[in-house]
């Protein structure tokens, strides 16, 4: 048992090291992402992953909802703005749904979520009553999977052109924008958990947190390869 | 007991009959308003209620976090941007911030809560607290006291220089912008209540809910009365 706290660089390297527990590691996932998913797996990887993409807003205004620092708020804000639309921009979740359509699913069987599964459903559920009940410095903390995101959207920004020529390109847009919000969001995220979890027990209790929502994604893919399976095309 | 539902036009002018309720009619208002509040009485109002101030984008943001319809979402976060300021808008707390220090307030004196009365302080939680547990219709619907304010806030704008001259005049500023912002947000939430609350239970339900709300701001009000007297200026 650690007396004294990690340093910040210290801290942060052990969150980073949470990454080999990145569902980019998982077989589903790397089934997705080596070119090995038939059509069926790849549009029901989109179908169900949309639950996710849904429930980040109301994630992040759990976040809003529980922070009383004006400053937080105005900067995490974007986050919703990012993912509902605002203005002229659609928002990423609209740009998932082009995603969908460019795979060859029909927009009303992905919004009426008849294809996700409850495991998937149960998982995301948790993340977002995790968001709405614990202090919203540890509901940040969850979102730090993002540190680990860029390199899930190059792979797929960079492989799925080539594996999947069958995907409208135009339909990876969502993958190309993340990239530049997941930096600019992962940043404020990780200042803030750096920031607040400056004990012993705060920082065990901030892995802990990282590894639930590492669980979230993981256990989602738990269900899409019970539901798709993990047999590759030959 | 009212068996069919009431058309669209009487359940508005039921709501609207709440006005009654307002706290336009409490003692320690008339008071302010009708200009026989003392520096102190202005001071303790303004610095009671920014306790209600920074509560509304932690309520609008229960809202948010509890509402799946991404349409509504993205019209309800221009509140949030409202309030907590964004890009060069300051925003609106900031703004009541600034009345405070034309009535001879400190910026910490407001900020660190001080002057807030329990009473003013549990009647504010009660409300963000409802929009954390309620269906977020009925959220919605709390908000509807909107309905009544830009009358007060035009009240304070045309009283208040004459009454008070010692309060400098761009401290103000607050209850001009809320004509305008107040007009947008309240016709938003009347459509969507009057959509949603379309049977008798529901529309019983959409009254006492706006009670609801009014209790809160009344009881403020009773809070700031027990703390700083009714007593006039002679």
């Amino acid at each position: 048992m650690t007396t004294t706290a990690w340093n910040r660089d210290d801290f942060e390297a052990r969150l980073r090291e949470k990454g080999a527990a990145y569902h980019i590691h998982h077989p589903f996932n790397r089934l997705l992402n080596e070119g090995h998913a038939t059509r069926e797996q790849v549009r029901g990887w989109v179908a169900n992953r949309y639950y996710y993409q849904i429930a980040i807003p109301l994630k992040d205004a759990a976040i809003l909802s529980n922070c009383p620092d004006r400053a937080v708020r105005r900067e995490w804000a974007q986050r919703i703005l990012d993912h509902d639309g605002h203005g002229d921009d659609a928002g990423g979740i609209e740009a998932w749904l082009r995603l969908g359509l460019a795979t060859g699913l029909g927009r009303e069987e992905i919004e009426d979520l008849r294809h996700v599964a409850p495991g998937v459903r149960f998982a995301v559920d948790a993340y977002v009553n995790f968001a709405r009940r614990a202090p919203w410095q540890e509901a940040v903390c969850s979102s730090l999977t993002e540190l680990f995101a860029p390199k899930i959207h190059r792979e797929r920004l960079a492989g799925w052109p080539e594996h999947y020529p069958w995907i409208e390109s135009e339909g990876l847009a969502y993958f190309r924008n993340r990239l530049s919000q997941a930096r600019r969001d992962v940043e404020h995220g990780l200042q803030l958990t750096l920031a607040h979890f400056d004990t012993p027990a705060l920082q065990r209790r901030a892995l802990e947190v990282l590894q639930f929502k590492l669980d979230v994604l993981w256990s989602m893919n738990d269900a899409m390869a019970l539901k798709y399976g993990l047999a590759e095309v030959a």
